[in-house]
This record gives C-alpha cells, sequence and structure tokens, in this order.
C-alpha cells in the first residue's frame, strides 16, 4: 500500500467491515480466488476488513468421518482437535490468494487471534477476544484472515463453537473490533420472504429487525443460525446477509427502526420432517411430565410446540425430528406406567410453518386470516402456536407448498 | 490406570521412550489402530512414553498441491499454516484410538507442547523445547501424542521444520526429556546393510554408529534423514529404527562401542538418477569456480562428488540429480565466457554407490578391493570420492545391481 494511502486511512478510520464466508462460499480454489479479487477490491477502495472463514464445503463431515472410524464417540477435546483443522486449511488459501493480488493478509487460527472460549468442547461459548494483534495488523493495513467456529480455552486447548459457529466467530470480531458491519457471506442474496423454493414470488427483505430475524432463524430460515443473530443483537452488531456469487445490498439485521412497521407480517418460516406426538394425562401431578421432559433433554432429543389443551381428559402434544420419533416412543413406552397417561398417538410427515412479524403481531387478525385461507385450500391445522412476534402452524408435508403460497399471498408479501 | 500402578510407575520411574511413527505407518486407519493397540500393550507393561506422528501418507502432499493451486509461490507462513494441518489430524485420530483402548491419551500441537522454533518457514530449526507439559502429562499417566514436523517461533505462528521433520520433532523431544530411546517405526524392520531390493542377502544390523549412519543416510539410505541423526548424535540420543508392522528389535544406533569394529565396511548407501558434468579450466583463477558453485546454489542445485584432476588443463567434475541437468547445462553455457572455461561433457543415467564403515575406513585396502572386483565385472567407475569412513563411487546405472551383489559379498556384509 502506498505511504500516503495508508496515512489517509488511518487519518479518516475508513469503516471497519468483519466479513464471513461460510463453506459453500470458499468450497473450491475459484470460489476462493472470486472472494479474494472482492476482497482486494475493497481494499484498494480504501475499506478496512477483518476475514473470518469456514472450512471448505465437505471438509468438516470428512473429518467427523475420519474420526467416526476410529470410535463412534470420540472424545470431544480430540474431535475438537481434528475439526478445526478445516478453517485452518481455508485461511491459509484465503491468505494466499490475497498475497497473489498483492495484498497483505495474515491468517490466523481461534488461538492464536486469541479467541477466549470456556472448556465445552463442540459447543464452546466465547466469553472473550483479544483485539490487540488483530488492531496491531488493521493499522499496518494487513487483513486478518481468522478461522471462524474454533477458540482456545484457558488451557490452551483448540475448542470450536457450538451451533452459528463461524457466524458467531464474525460478530464476537466485529463486537470486540467495534466494527460498522459484521457481513455474512452466503449462497443467497439476503433474507427473503420465505423460502424461493418454495414460493417463485418470494422478495428480498432490506432489512429486519433482530427480533424478526430471530425467529425467522430459529424457525427454519437457514440462512443464519438464532445463535449469532441473538449474540449480535446483544453486542449491538449491525449484520448483514449477502451473497458470496453476486454483488448487492443484501438484507440488513438492525435494531427496530422507522422502516420496520409494526404488528406486520414480514416473512414465512418453514422446517420440514417433522412428527407429532399426543397423549392424554390421566393424573395431572404435573411434575410427572416434568421427569418425561427433563429424560427427553438427557437423550439429546429437542421438542417443540409443546401444547397442552384439556376437555374430557388433559391432552400433551408436541413436535419432534421425524428421526427422533422411535426413540421418543420408547421412551413413552417405558415411562407409561409411572407417567400414569393414556395411550401415546403420533402422525408423522408434518411441516411447520411460521409466520413471522414485528414486535407485537395483531396475533387474532393473523390467526383468522391464517384459519380461513387454509380452510379455502382444505389444509387441516394440526398445532398452533404463537409468540409475540410468531405464529406457527403444524401442517401436512403434502401441504406444505399450497399453504406457503397462499398465506405468502394473504399477506402481501409479493407486494414488498 | 489403578492407583497402585500409578503409583508404582512414577516411584521405579520406568523407562521412557519417545516414538516416532510415519506416514505410511500412520497412512490409515486400521494402521491408526494397530498401532495403537501396541502403545496400549506398551503402556500396561508400565513403559512411560511420548508418541510423535507424522501426517497420513499423502495428505501433506493432497495439502501442497491445494496451495500450489492457489499458487506458486505461496507464502512460506501461509504454506506452514497449510501443511500443518496434516499432523493435526493424525494426533487427533491417534489420542482416539489409544482412549478406545481405556489408555489415558492427549493430542498436542507443536505450539501446545512448546516446540520452539526460529522463523524460518518451510524449514526452522529447534530452538528450545518446553517439557513441562508433557512432564506433567507423564506424572499423570497420559500419554503425549504430539504433532511432528512442527513448532512455533517467538512470534507465535506455526512453523514447520525442515527435512528430517518429523524424526527431529522426535529426536528433540528424547534430548529434552533426558528419554532412555528415541524409536523412530518405519515400513523397515531396521537398517540394512544395503538395500534388500537390491541384494536379497542383505543383513539387517544389529547396531550402527551415528557416525556411519549418517553417511549411510547421507549417502542415500532412506531409513533416517542424516539431519536427525546428526541431531541424535549432538544431544547423545540412542536412536533406534524399527518396524511398525512387525515385532523386533530394530537398529540400534549409538556411539561407537565395543561391537563396531573399527576399519569395517558396515553397508553399501545408493543413490540412483544422477547425472555428471565435467569441463576444462582453461584459466585456474580459481575465484571463477566459487561465482559458479554460487550461482549453482542459488538456483537451489545441490552438486556432489566434486572433483578436480590434473593432467594437461585441470578438469572439474561433480554430480548433480538428473533432473537438474539441463538448468546446469543451460547455466553453464551462458557463464562459459566469463568463466572462459572448455567444452562442458556431461553423462547420464548414472548412480553413486557408497561403501560406508567405521571410523578409519582402511581406504587404500577397500579401494584396492573395489577396484579389483569391479574390474572382474567389467563395470567401469566414473568418478571416486572418500572421506575417513566412505568410498563413494559413480558408476553407470545399469550395472547397479551387480555392482551392489559383488561388493556386498566381497565385503563380506552377507556373514554378518
Amino acid at each position: 500500500m502506498p505511504e500516503e494511502q495508508k496515512l489517509s486511512q488511518s487519518l479518516c478510520k475508513s469503516k471497519l467491515y468483519v466479513k464471513k464466508f461460510g463453506g459453500t462460499s470458499v468450497g473450491s480454489i475459484e470460489r476462493i480466488e472470486a472472494l479474494a479479487e472482492r476482497i482486494a477490491k475493497a481494499y484498494q477502495a480504501g475499506e478496512r476488513q477483518v476475514i473470518v472463514c469456514s472450512a471448505m464445503a465437505g471438509e468438516t463431515n470428512r473429518l467427523i468421518a475420519l474420526g467416526g472410524q476410529v470410535t463412534a464417540y470420540g472424545d470431544p477435546r480430540e474431535m475438537d482437535m481434528l475439526i478445526s483443522t478445516g478453517e485452518q486449511i481455508s485461511i491459509a488459501l484465503m491468505a494466499m490468494a490475497l498475497q497473489k493480488r498483492g495484498i497483505p493478509a495474515r491468517s490466523l487460527t481461534g488461538d492464536q487471534v486469541q479467541i477466549h472460549t470456556n472448556s465445552q468442547f463442540g459447543r464452546a461459548a466465547i466469553e472473550q477476544v483479544d483485539t490487540d494483534y488483530l488492531e496491531q495488523l488493521l493499522e499496518q493495513g494487513i487483513i486478518p484472515v481468522v478461522a471462524g467456529f474454533q477458540g482456545r480455552n484457558p488451557n490452551g486447548d483448540v475448542t470450536t463453537l457450538g451451533r452459528g459457529g463461524s457466524d458467531t466467530t464474525a460478530v464476537a470480531l466485529a463486537a470486540a473490533l467495534s466494527a460498522d458491519e459484521c457481513q455474512i457471506f452466503t449462497d443467497v442474496t439476503g433474507v427473503f420472504t420465505t423460502d424461493p423454493n418454495l414460493e417463485p414470488a418470494a422478495k428480498r427483505l432490506d432489512s429486519i429487525s433482530f427480533s424478526s430475524m430471530f425467529e425467522m432463524a430459529r424457525l427454519g430460515a437457514k440462512v443464519l443460525h438464532p445463535d449469532s443473530v441473538a449474540y449480535a443483537e446483544k453486542y449491538r452488531v449491525p449484520l448483514r446477509v449477502l451473497s458470496s456469487f453476486e454483488d448487492g445490498e443484501g438484507t440488513l439485521i438492525c435494531f427496530d427502526g422507522q422502516y420496520h412497521q409494526a404488528g406486520k407480517v414480514v416473512g414465512i418460516a418453514v422446517s420440514a420432517d417433522l412428527a407429532m406426538v399426543s397423549f392424554d394425562e390421566l393424573d395431572e401431578s404435573s411434575d410427572r411430565l416434568a421427569v418425561l421432559f427433563k429424560r427427553l433433554a438427557e437423550m439429546g432429543i429437542e421438542t417443540d410446540l409443546l401444547s397442552k389443551t384439556r376437555s374430557s381428559a388433559s391432552t400433551v402434544s408436541f413436535t419432534i425430528a421425524q428421526s427422533w420419533l422411535e426413540r421418543v416412543l420408547a421412551e413413552l413406552d417405558s415411562v407409561s406406567q409411572t407417567l400414569n397417561i393414556g395411550p401415546v398417538y403420533f402422525e408423522q410427515d408434518l411441516v411447520r410453518v411460521s409466520l413471522v412479524g414485528n414486535n407485537n403481531l395483531a396475533k387474532t387478525e393473523v390467526a383468522a386470516k391464517v384459519f380461513d385461507v387454509l380452510g379455502k385450500h382444505g389444509i387441516h391445522v394440526k398445532l398452533v402456536s404463537s409468540s409475540a412476534i410468531k405464529l406457527a402452524l403444524v401442517i401436512p408435508q403434502n401441504h406444505l407448498r399450497s399453504a406457503v403460497c397462499a398465506l405468502h399471498h394473504a399477506f402481501e408479501l409479493n407486494e414488498l
């Protein structure tokens, strides 16, 4: 970098962006080269950048499979030692691709940055990020290229982060560096009103509030992990979702502002391959239910949309991922005596369709419209659950597309 | 480990071995499992062990190729960041394979151990090894599984070691820990009098001196890298070469002792695919030659068996790897004017056969016997070079097998 440019950069403190590239984005040398080209252009335009890379698509699974060949239950510390190499490969390749273009860059592992985590191997939480080294590099006009998804515990062991992985790394770095924006580059051009594969008229949102995005992510929108959205909100880091492959403004995730009209439905999230389990409680001493759900949690099974209704008896229903059905039914069978429950019913091939709104979704109105629209299409709703900003419905999987299209149209999402 | 066993181990300070396993030895999950089984047995027998692993065979080349797809001249720091992941994968898998057998083990990167090196990326030299962490683990009955071939420089960057790589790591750890022996596990059962592929009657040596082993390694025996032999000699670490795949005593490399009869030929090392270049100096101001060899060194070309003879003119001959011939001839062509040399001659398809002895090889007797034996077989010797413990001959490649067999027999190596 010429001296004058360096000087002018440090004087006017140009904007600082933390940019995270996921596994598909760095999935081949060609893609790494293309990203390096974009990063180089932004550098030449005076942007200050910190790059965070995931492992190349497929690499983490390859490593997990390698470990799985040794043992089905690998020690979590050793699994982290193993799979953290995936990101280390990406950052070295990205740094080389930048250097080839004359852009000073340096790859850094989570340990080198120092990203301090707790010792929960495989799902560690970031506790603190040292910014000294990163700031020193930025000051020298060197782009830090940081391995996502990893850190070090107080003992110096390699840890990998829990769900949200590399996104969380990017948000944590952006927070620690007070970056202007944390940009998550993906294989889509932003956050959409619903899955464009289901509804071709789906529209990209220019902006969405943290709370709506959190619900969208939690309820099935795969573009961001809910934990990283929550993390960004907590540390007040503006997040932007953009495409790795084409130019565009993407979607800005920020605090509720003038452009987020309260009470409106902003998107429809979808989660497929669910099963629903129901049973009647014959004796309602409710701590017996607590025992059941504690047991399911211990088995690593997440239940969702739990509801309890009462007519002649008290009926408990909940949804689970279909792949867990067999284990849940077996468990219910083994505890049915102690729990004192009636026969267990289940349904398979269900999906959850969730209408997510801004704060204070007008639920009664929304519910009325939903039942009206779905009723007209002959779609039977199995279960409903609502919160301040979402209304979630469980319906048969074969009605997914027609339900999403009808709701997308009814709530005028086509017209954004 | 039961308390009593732990106690007895720490009381009687059982023997400590540093065991290094190369790329072929850890080349598949099956092989890692088989090694883990052997390490577990030794553990149960009370041995204290530190394990050093190379990358799985093929992995380092895969990573180098990946980097090569980005740039032909990758920044050495980034190349080290990239290829050091190979060993990190092996150690995690090995630690898991041990744990599966109930043996406490912990994988450690060069950085975690702390293996301090200088900053010569790609060919770093070890400067110091901290033993605190390793000793603490050994004290607790935990087997440290250390990544070979890597360390960290004062800046905290990942470095990879120069030639000898993981062997050097093992020797350095053995030296720092004052281990009883450093054991190098390979795909052969020890050091042989010559390559058994050339001479089926080749015998495994029970023991060989450091200096003879160093020459054998330098002159073509691939079982050990000369640098790690020199390193072991310097730090007085007894080295043993053994097979990863079968039981046996292998070959002990140690200081000259009673069982190393002085002056005797102990082995025949072979190095193939050489070319020889010769020219006459028309003007003997010898610093001109210095210019030439400095230039070749800059080109990364290693010359060997340089000899200078004088009859009518002064003739300079040297050997090089055949693959370098074209570049050397081009260079000689471009400097022939300034050097003032006569026409350049070259010969291809040559091999070097080196007789290595213990200290004070009786060179005249040996040379006499060599010329007698080779003469009887009609083998023409192109070049001869000797030192205190070796006599090296350059001969045509098509006579390699008959020369090695004849010499092996003549020096009674069959009868060890």
